[in-house]
């Protein structure tokens, strides 16, 4: 039954590491899948998460290359030659945005879908918390299902199931869902370090999540 | 002033280098680049074409690469593996449909214009004469063009001045521009024939606006 089939995409982080297990939780461990990008991403060890994950998890992990964001170039994240500014934000959109990111995610996630007659899109994206990416925000995503489904005849859903939960809330229902073991194998840093150099805007805002919800983040015990 | 400038979606092909000239009437030569995607698509003259085209428009082509369609499979376009079947659409999609592709192009391009301050592109999809592509019709393009604003926070318009154009107004339309002897240098054949086979959708559609508009078509001179 192709609606019944799952396909989460998996960036090797905290958030999408829960999805997949709340993927797991909704369609069952038979019907799930999930897929990885590799775009030029200065931390490639978060595909090495991702496969770790999905093989703890035991479902398949498909890495699909992008090589156009670089070639577009611009953004800290794919960029070698720009520093990343830790103190962005206030106002503008930090250097790590890199433009559609998301959007590209998912088009090409439901690509792949389409091809596989799956009909669910899980992702990772938060509209509390956010750090400034408008891609993640409900109104983005809901245009974009729209635009998926015009554009590939689909009855495609897109699931955001953190999306309006608090990094706190996150961190709950990853406890809840039994997730909080493969928590172990994610990638957070956006230093890229192992372990997390916890100054970063990502390692401060893991940290104040597990923080909150009293719970000691298991990377930090690995 | 960003407002101003556009780029325009080179395929290479009779409608987007209708669409070029359309852009250089409407910006003016000084505000139009152009962009193409090497997307693995089996002709790759197409390429050559639009850099041929854009040289000759005296206008900038910057030609980005994606290797994610090949990497996803299952079309007939990117997958030398699957033949062509001409005689598709009776109901389904032809095996031409490569899902989600202008989408992907669009956004891509949105990428590229943002971080260039280009606020217009244009994109000569149309979903009169379409040949079965859903991303080609009205309703995707404006979804799009919802989700690019809000997931980019942009002002981006997507224009489409061939949407509800037949083949043969489209013609017209290249005349009116001055856009025909640019038509030479289009390539369209699905077989990757120069001079075009004529059996194809791609040539029947193309030389049937051609008949209708009376208009001989300059590519069958050259």
């Amino acid at each position: 039954m192709s609606e019944n089939k799952a396909l989460v995409v998996l960036s090797g982080g905290q958030d999408s590491t829960t999805c997949l297990y709340w993927a797991l939780d909704r369609f069952g461990s038979d019907n799930v899948s999930t897929v990885s990008f590799d775009y030029g991403q200065r931390h490639r060890v978060e595909l090495e998460c991702a496969a770790s994950i999905a093989r703890q998890a035991r479902v398949s992990n498909t890495c699909l290359p992008i090589d156009t964001f670089a070639a577009i170039g611009g953004d800290a994240l794919t960029d070698n030659d720009i520093d990343i500014d830790k103190n962005a934000s206030a106002g503008g959109l930090p250097n790590t945005f890199v433009p559609g990111r998301n959007i590209i995610f998912l088009t090409f996630a439901a690509a792949y879908a389409y091809q596989r007659g799956i009909d669910n899109l899980v992702t990772g994206v938060a509209q509390t918390d956010f750090s400034g990416y408008p891609d993640c925000r409900e109104a983005t995503i809901r245009a974009l299902q729209q635009t998926l489904r015009a554009g590939m005849e689909s009855a495609i859903v897109i699931h955001t199931p953190l999306m309006q939960l608090s990094k706190k809330e996150t961190v709950q229902l990853a406890v809840t869902l039994g997730a909080l073991p493969a928590l172990a194998l994610t990638h957070t840093c956006y230093e890229g370090e192992r372990p997390p150099c916890g100054q970063c805007p990502a390692c401060k805002l893991r940290a104040k999540g597990f923080a909150e919800a009293g719970i000691e983040d298991p990377l930090l015990r690995a």
